[in-house]
């Protein structure tokens, strides 16, 4: 098996460990005489799984069981619309900190509903950071404050949490778990976990129970917080296998140090980029300011297009995959999430030398 | 490796030779060197997959294309409350049969949006059968008639089409590409995969071009269906592992005759435990009336509450999972779905004789 380097924004590469424990009993899980995705979710094996992949992403957040984890599909797009759609109103309306595609999509789902109020935004400078903590102007009587706390595509990130009056929502899509943080901080908390965290088609929201445990009425079933979290998040078939995944990825972060191990590994493969591009004479232009800097997803570009074309497809012959930026950037992204091992930044770093040396013109 | 015959009504057996394709290139997805989760959504090697399950189900329904295939997250929970949002109002209902828990579920949905008629409903009756055509009184003004094709807890299935001078629509989670229809009569068919199709995790909404096209834009993104039919389902990250099996169990129907084929099979295992119902004197009642007999989920009683647990915990000893019956019907409940062998409605079958013979008392 030729394994490439995946530097893929999501879905993105998982640790090889998990999916070869995956294969391994693909055929009979847990000598039920049945494949994971044959079992049925209310049955005891399956509980097993969905509990303790709850527990467990609690208990790396250590957060109490004054929060919830639910599993609910339909993406980060569709809590877009669910949390105003909750907790937001024409009286009370949600605040919003622009910083990208998926943080103005979450506002634009607001705007949409009517409930919306913008507490900053940075796409004036092409979203290369994000705001600081005297930047946000959050209406004391504002529902929440929304923010995206990695921008995937701008390759941003929060590296402090806004103090604010009213309750703290965050899209961690991108480094949910990548890091340890205050998460008590926060009274809601969701990841679609195809980045991260496991395969495409579940998020995971961790939210105070106090927020969830009511829902409007007039919702409909399926968008109301209420149904998931008086239901186990069993209320209808959940994604079982997504589920299962990211169960034993949470299980190979605390078999692998925990989030602070986590947070030592990616700041190291952050840096072994950032060093490059900084060193570089300017070959290589990081798209992020210094200070919002992605631990996640490193951006950058280079002289000119042709060059990144061609950097593009050296890089692919050389095992690194993935590394093309999203259009609205240009140039590259190198998404090294959790299970991007150091190995793999390290060969990035020095291809990226390499194709200097021989480039620089 | 013990296999089990898993009679679960979902998530339920699927093709073992599909398991066993899965299992072996989990490690490495079409040479990409990452596995099928990992593969970006964007890339070829999963659009190639995607289309091609699309353009497969297509052609098992023989629909031209007039007709889109939709992937939608969410179960058809989710689509209880989409198809009344996007297609019915206050000027023009949506009309529902009511014939099962699922079919009542949907209609709850366009009631509390405040747009529902009841077409027909059988609950009077414990939901033993499906209405016939002319008990059908659906309002020449309404949006639709909605009907649930087969009724998973109850065991019972449409044998016909109904006729209407409205657009059809029908959920049909339990028995899609379970038999040949004139899908062409349908303006809308959609069905949780997790039953008859692949696991957990996706909807299947084969719908008409001309329906779908234009939603209302006062609606979120994610609940309009022409964000799924502009963007190919690929708005946001789809649930790619559950199209990526969809797709090989549509090629696993194609490689075994098609739906001809399945419905034949489907056809003799049915008989098989139908005629020991039938045959048993009375010992096995059927719950279902004989022309709303479900071919994909036999119910049915024994003479008391004892001998019904005897029998599961009997039947789990003999290989046989997942006959337990829903609570509301009580009994047994063998689910027959496309992937489950002949070979194991015949082991099912002489069980029932076995049991009865060593149990009539």
């Amino acid at each position: 098996m030729n394994r490439v380097y995946n530097f893929n924004p999501g879905p993105a590469t998982l640790p090889l460990d998990v999916l070869k424990e995956v294969q391994a009993e693909f055929l009979d899980f847990d000598e039920t005489g049945m494949s994971i995705v044959e079992v049925s979710h209310r049955a005891k094996p399956y509980e097993k799984v969905h509990n303790q992949a709850k527990a467990d992403i609690l208990e790396l957040m250590n957060l109490g069981d004054d929060y919830e984890v639910l599993f609910i599909q339909g993406g980060a797009s569709l809590q877009f619309a669910m949390i105003p759609m909750n907790f937001a109103s024409k009286d009370k309306l949600g605040s919003y900190a622009v910083t990208g595609i998926f943080a103005r999509n979450a506002y634009k789902e607001a705007v949409n509903l009517g409930v919306a109020k913008l507490a900053a935004s940075t796409e004036d400078e092409n979203f290369a950071r994000v705001p600081c903590q005297n930047e946000l102007k959050v209406d004391s009587n504002s529902a929440y404050l929304h923010i995206c706390m990695n921008n995937t595509i701008y390759g941003t990130e929060y590296h402090y949490i806004p103090e604010v009056e009213v309750p703290l929502f965050a899209d961690m899509s991108s480094d949910m778990l990548s890091r340890p943080l205050d998460f008590k901080k926060f009274s809601l908390i969701y990841a679609g976990v195809q980045k991260n965290l496991g395969p495409a088609g579940v998020v995971i929201v961790v939210a105070k129970k106090s927020l969830i445990e009511k829902s409007l009425d007039s919702l409909p079933t399926m968008l109301r917080y209420d149904t998931f979290y008086n239901k186990n998040s069993l209320y209808n078939t959940p994604p079982t296998f997504s589920i299962y995944v990211v169960g034993k990825v949470a299980q190979w972060i605390k078999n692998n140090g925990g989030l602070k191990v986590m947070a030592q590994r990616n700041l190291k493969k952050a840096q072994l980029l950032y060093n490059v591009i900084d060193e570089s004479d300017g070959f290589y232009k990081g798209h992020a300011q210094e200070d919002s800097r992605s631990l996640m997803n490193v951006t950058f570009r280079l002289p000119n297009e042709e060059l990144e074309k061609k950097f593009v497809a050296e890089a692919l012959a050389n095992n690194i995959s993935g590394v093309k930026g999203h259009r609205l950037v240009g140039g590259m992204r190198a998404s090294i999430y959790n299970a991007m091992p150091i190995e793999g930044a390290e060969v990035l770093a020095e291809f990226m030398k390499k194709f200097q040396r021989k480039n620089k013109g």
